[in-house]
């Protein structure tokens, strides 16, 4: 089965530290879920992030767009289905839903650049990497 | 002159919380950033957020999208200009620029809904912010 | 066995978005940790927090004390052993240790005071709790 | 005037994301706001932490109490009024009390320790820093 064709589950319990006085999961923190999502999406490829880190490869966001459809509140649990649609070797992208049950809470598009850790410039994904994405 | 002409400054020294181990302003912040900069906005034209939720009107956010050119770092001065480019009557439309000094960090674009506190459902912008508009 | 005398278990594997430039969880983080994990200690008891505050019953911090021994860092999994120390029908005394593997991370006490939704007010604990903590 | 009788004032406007659905400035943001208002103590005195940083100096919080005596709401003015109540020469303590107005929300406390960025250890604080808490 393809990359591409995969889909990856996380799940989260809205936090009272995410809420805000709306009582919605405040719409900044998909961000650092969405972050959860795509690590623990490459962990099941065998990637651990950390140690690309580690090795000198950063994965900076490069574009994040997100389309709200319905609110968590707190308490909620959600799920988060993570697809990686592109690898271009210089370049990741993710594409997320958020769902509360059957409820769509939002669409979600993450790009990502490999940027070398010691220039700070854009550089090749490592070699590991590529190589999954060819199978 | 036309409010969708005008330009609003805010300015944030980003804090050690907002930063992550890449050294960075963590991508994820500026969604607060951007939170207080429109109200910011709202407030330079009489509206104080506030009150528009004690009247019963709630602001959610519909979409958000960024594209990130530089990071900032920590205890770095970001200066975002706001625009408000459109305003229908049932949402508002908000651009952003961030920049450190003459560098450009990032644009983002963020659509907010008129919401009724107590159906939940989409509802027409009060009418002291209507009239702002036609001016 | 007393509830005195229980120990909970809570775990968390930290998030990019909850580090800081030194390359630590945020020292500020943990009060959001253990906020998940007293609500996840109250749930194993029978009490599901988020019903308390339906039922017009706020649990506000009074007093939250830590003690950092050492930090915990990017994708660590840090374990927090959660005991209810006291108890007194108006105010509730949690401890906290937290560990990776072995290492203690550090020690912290979180009181909190029931207080009523609607008047703001100190008031004393909802009855199921009271018979919980008698027998 | 001896720094140890000095006051520093740092203000901040509650911010939607600081918010939980209590409708309060969530207990756990604080943290970041003493760390805000002690690092504008610290430049007001002349020394700038990221330069401490640079340096290779890290100053990681040791202890943190704080009791908390009325809540702040969203679009608060919080001004905090910081002490340094102690410098040791391996470890510094900041004295906090944050107010709305004449309302007093909290007093705190946190202890920092100079550690070496190499050795991960304790270490002496520099030379500057010593020799203005001499005068």
């Amino acid at each position: 089965m393809k990359i591409q064709d995969r889909v990856f589950h996380s799940k989260f319990t809205v936090r009272y530290s995410e809420t805000d006085r709306m009582g919605y999961l405040y719409y900044g923190h998909y961000a650092a879920y969405f972050e959860v999502a795509r690590v623990e999406a490459l962990r099941e490829l065998g990637v651990v992030y950390k140690q690309l880190e580690d090795e000198g490869i950063l994965l900076p966001v490069r574009t994040f767009n997100i389309h709200y459809k319905a609110p968590a509140h707190y308490d909620d649990l959600v799920e988060i289905q993570t697809r990686i649609t592109q690898f271009s070797g210089t370049r990741i992208l993710f594409h997320f839903e958020s769902f509360r049950n059957d409820t769509l809470l939002n669409t979600a598009q993450v790009e990502l650049v490999f940027v070398d850790k010691n220039t700070g410039r854009p550089c090749k994904a490592p070699e590991h990497l590529v190589r999954l994405f060819e199978d």
